[in-house]
């Protein structure tokens, strides 16, 4: 696949993340216009709503982007969303004749504020990642019982917390929480000490399956709407002291960030990549046909406050042991209804080397190893004003198909005790 | 308090579930009623939207009655649900002025199917009582390890999923899912063999929280829109292989079912008492003046397909180690936002005797000691075409507060393989 080109010039550039080939779906607002649908090409934001006005773009009979959110374009079906894509590639094609009508709602991004592309109906986050399960398994019981039983059959995931699903650029407040040092009697409460980034993917699910009716993998695979870029923030020792035995909880439910553009499906296509061979087979129900994964470059940066921005680790989704359209079926397996905004955490994404680990507690190796700074200040965990960063981007031939950016810079945590 | 009397005269009666003390709010529909909100009195239901059309009842400037769930009523706060309870009492004491006009309104119970009484935003479930937790604690982990070392200082819980929270009388499929044998080496999928239940109040948080914002346990209570039943149905099979190390998942995803009368915080008012002594101090945080609990006896029924209904168990609200406020108010503490709608299941409610555990894990201790029914049947757990009950009321001087029932029969699983 090469590059699509694009009359919207900086859709053309090798470094974009936004070309014709992309084109995600978010929200945004500007000083005249109130929330609602775009999409990114280049570096400007196509105004969905003013298109549907002016009948440039239907897609129902009711106007579905005029809201601040695309779940009523989730609800119209893989067709209507074929159908969006298709249009849209027709309209801002280098040969379109549309170009001087579609041109006026064109956005400058850099005069846009982004917002949550979508209403998120529940939020499920898995543990997927085979060289962060065995790692941070490692860390919890040593070496010769990192995986757990269940892990090479299931894709292990809990049930996350929706309401605080939130935007890139959002600030966010360090929590504070029960926590017991190891050779304290009792516990305290006060703010988290092991603040800590989880890079992760997020799949969308886009269509809805009705309670007590399983799928299959193939079904599960069309139900995914998009991905964005997804940092499940957390509190390691919080998560120490509450997790036996019912799991993470308040842990994790302070804050997860996600990227603002929703890319499609059918944009990630040519870059579809196959999971791992296994160590043991898996039951009929989660076996895939078609590769699952994709073949995404990822990245984290810190960036101190006042200070550079620099990377700290770099891996790949093609690192996952389970694909989403695996973790959708097994959600849906025991008869759980999923609905249309359901968001997957894909768990956390590290590779097999030491610079590709998805969270500060790999990275630092439970703060054993604190990782240095340019500035030669060092992180063992997350501080107060550092901004933490996830980017990515599938490399094509003379283009990339890009995410923007995750971000969330690190507010002190309130007093309340 | 003693019974509050009212012009319904089917509510004047000692073994009603809903006098004028009660008022409980429900969604109905009737073959010639869409889905409304609807108040309970006697054998009768108010149709509030009626009411509110004709100017007998106005909470706000917009209508909130004439829709399928209370969560507008949620969202006027507590205000409001006070004046809501006084013009109720008013519109149907003894000795109303407008009984001509409100008479009209009021629908037989019998000629209505109730619905969903709210939309659930989140759904969380706890693990607050003692005795239940000291019984799955013992069976698991023996009687020297029953309660973590967390346990008496955190309402332990976990995220639920509410997108199969139902109403009473929905049937419910048995799930199917990933087991394995103790003695298997691989697990393999098919229909769970040890479906339970657990006995549990449902609090149904009525107003919202900010994210970053937690509240104290005043704050908490407060914001408690009242009380449901809850039987959240488990596969227990399905949960002792999946739950390490992230806890329950699709084990407890395929159904939860509620009670359709949410009873007001009002109503349960006189039937206040307190949480047990502590073993261990609770932090600040945690501390409430006010007793947190309620006096309400509750009841498992058990019925097989054609046969009749028999009860297995007696319990109290009052057996619960944590209150619904000292949960909402531990759920928020790391700044997680609540909205109005979510719905904090207790924890099974278990008391000291054998005859008062909530749960059939419980009951014939993992399947050791099946209970025998009046059929001459015996029960380890639930089997297909069983209908499973639960009933709860407060009971005051010469009345009750009562929650109707919540009720779900069994089908048998789907072939999914």
């Amino acid at each position: 696949m090469t590059l699509m080109t694009s009359w919207v010039e900086s859709a053309n550039s090798a470094d974009t993340d936004f070309p014709l080939n992309n084109l995600p779906y978010g929200v945004f607002t500007t000083n005249r216009l109130e929330a609602r649908c775009g999409v990114a090409i280049g570096d400007q934001i196509l105004d969905m709503a003013a298109l549907e006005e002016e009948g440039l773009i239907t897609l129902a009979e009711e106007p579905v982007f005029d809201v601040p959110y695309w779940n009523d374009v989730m609800d119209l079906g893989p067709a209507a969303w074929a159908s969006l894509r298709a249009r849209l590639i027709e309209l801002l094609s280098a040969d379109a004749a549309d170009q001087a009508t579609v041109a006026p709602h064109l956005v400058p991004m850099a005069d846009a504020r982004l917002h949550m592309p979508m209403m998120v109906s529940e939020y499920t986050d898995f543990y997927a990642g085979k060289h962060h399960a065995t790692n941070v398994g490692t860390m919890f019981r040593g070496a010769e019982n990192a995986l757990p039983p269940n892990w090479l059959h299931i894709p292990i995931g809990y049930n996350g917390r929706a309401s605080t699903v939130v935007v890139s650029g959002t600030a966010i407040t360090r929590p504070n929480g029960q926590l017991k040092a190891p050779d304290a009697d009792t516990p305290h409460f006060g703010p988290c000490q092991k603040l800590d980034i989880e890079l992760e993917m997020g799949a969308i699910v886009g269509t809805s399956t009705e309670m007590g009716q399983p799928i299959s993998i193939e079904e599960a695979d069309e139900m995914i709407f998009g991905y964005v870029l997804l940092n499940d923030w957390s509190a390691r020792d919080i998560q120490a002291w509450e997790y036996q035995p019912l799991g993470p909880f308040q842990a994790k439910a302070f804050a997860t960030s996600i990227s603002p553009w929703i890319v499609s499906r059918d944009a990630l296509e040519p870059f579809r990549t196959s999971t791992p061979e296994r160590e043991k087979d898996l039951l009929p129900y989660l076996r895939e046909e078609k590769p699952g994964l994709y073949d995404i470059d990822l990245s984290v940066l810190i960036q101190p406050d006042g200070g550079e921005a620099e990377e700290i680790a770099r891996t790949n989704y093609r690192e996952m042991y389970y694909s989403a359209a695996q973790q959708l079926t097994h959600h849906a397996s025991s008869g759980c209804a999923m609905n249309a905004g359901d968001l997957l955490g894909s768990g956390t994404i590290s590779g097999p080397e030491k610079s590709q680990r998805g969270s500060l507690l790999e990275l630092s190796w439970g703060g054993k190893e604190p990782i240095t700074l340019k500035d030669g200040s060092s992180r063992s965990f997350v501080e107060d004003g550092d901004t933490l960063t996830l980017t990515g981007h599938a490399q094509g031939n003379g283009y990339r198909v890009g995410f923007g950016s995750c971000t969330g810079k690190i507010r002190p945590a309130i007093d309340f005790s």
